[in-house]
């Protein structure tokens, strides 16, 4: 039985190891990587370089940033008195597409998860106590899953918090917004239940 | 609003363009990247090019090998009286997984899809009728996929390999093994039902 050339075997191994990316679909990719033109998979491999180098955590808010401060922890335009936690960089651009916020943002990298050893140590919330305390802040908007990581972390965070005489607020749940109530879990529908707002 | 820095919109956008790949898996992709160590974007990097320029086509069988002519071409216990006839490179292990082939293979690159402008120009037919017309092949089996298209080009096949006096054979249609005929589709059960085999 004969198998793919090692270079290819060794490519669709690598491909293999990136997030939602199987066996079949490296596979896939890495014929078409190599059906294509030299240069196509020269511009790749250094768009892969270059996005590695010139890429990295802005000081302040964590988030991803070819220069230091980001442009967002610089824009004089943006309310520095308010500050939204988010887990991931990706996560500030599903918050920037709403176009509802117009804050600063402070990444976590990552949520409380004691089964996958991930404690306080291991994210980045010295530099939010920090920021909380230096008493410049109006509001800390816990943007977090409302998964039980997400919760955890936004209780531990609101404990932590609460001592620096900051308002602490954490995003609403309940039905996505165009959805159907007759699809909502129980678990969805129930916060949308006990949370209702008045008319 | 804000976006990626510019080095990673390019990569994401390089990545969408790979097949299987949307927008978001694109992302979730690049910023896992931008997240490992240099070492591992450089070895990312490196095997691209490498498997691109070590990768050639068989000028035999067509199918993708470091050495030209490939391994299976030049193994002398293979039967090189048999020739099985692909779509792609990688059906070549798709076949060799079944452990049940021991011939040489054919690539076509490709099925006759005129609604697409791929007519038999575009395939590499005129190689596999020279090898049928050398007078040493015993069989001919066309392993093509069991649609329009594959069907489409059988027939075509089927007719110009038909003069050289070679057995030409198609793989079997019918019930998955370990199927459920409750769950097959009304031509593949129509079909096993049509082709149906003595006990």
């Amino acid at each position: 039985m004969i198998s793919f050339p090692p270079s290819l075997d060794r490519l669709i191994q690598l491909f293999g190891t990136l997030p939602g990316i199987g066996r079949k679909s490296a596979t896939r990719i890495v014929l078409k990587l190599v059906e294509s033109s030299e240069a196509e998979c020269r511009d790749l491999a250094s768009s892969i370089l270059e996005a590695r180098q010139r890429t990295r955590k802005c000081s302040l808010c964590g988030g991803l940033t070819e220069d230091d401060p980001c442009p967002v922890c610089t824009d004089p335009r943006r309310d520095e008195r308010l500050v939204c936690v988010v887990e991931r960089p990706s996560d500030i651009l599903a918050l920037e597409r709403t176009g509802r916020y117009n804050g600063r943002y402070h990444v976590l990298d990552g949520l409380l998860s004691p089964l996958d050893g991930v404690g306080p140590d291991e994210l980045r919330i010295d530099r939010l106590v920090d920021r909380a305390g230096e008493g410049r802040l109006r509001e800390i908007i816990l943007a977090l899953n409302p998964t039980a990581e997400g919760e955890a972390t936004a209780l531990y965070l609101g404990k932590l918090l609460a001592p620096k005489g900051v308002r602490v607020s954490r995003l609403a749940s309940g039905l996505p917004v165009g959805g159907d109530l007759d699809l909502a879990d129980e678990l969805t529908l129930g916060t949308a239940l006990d949370e209702r707002r008045e008319l």
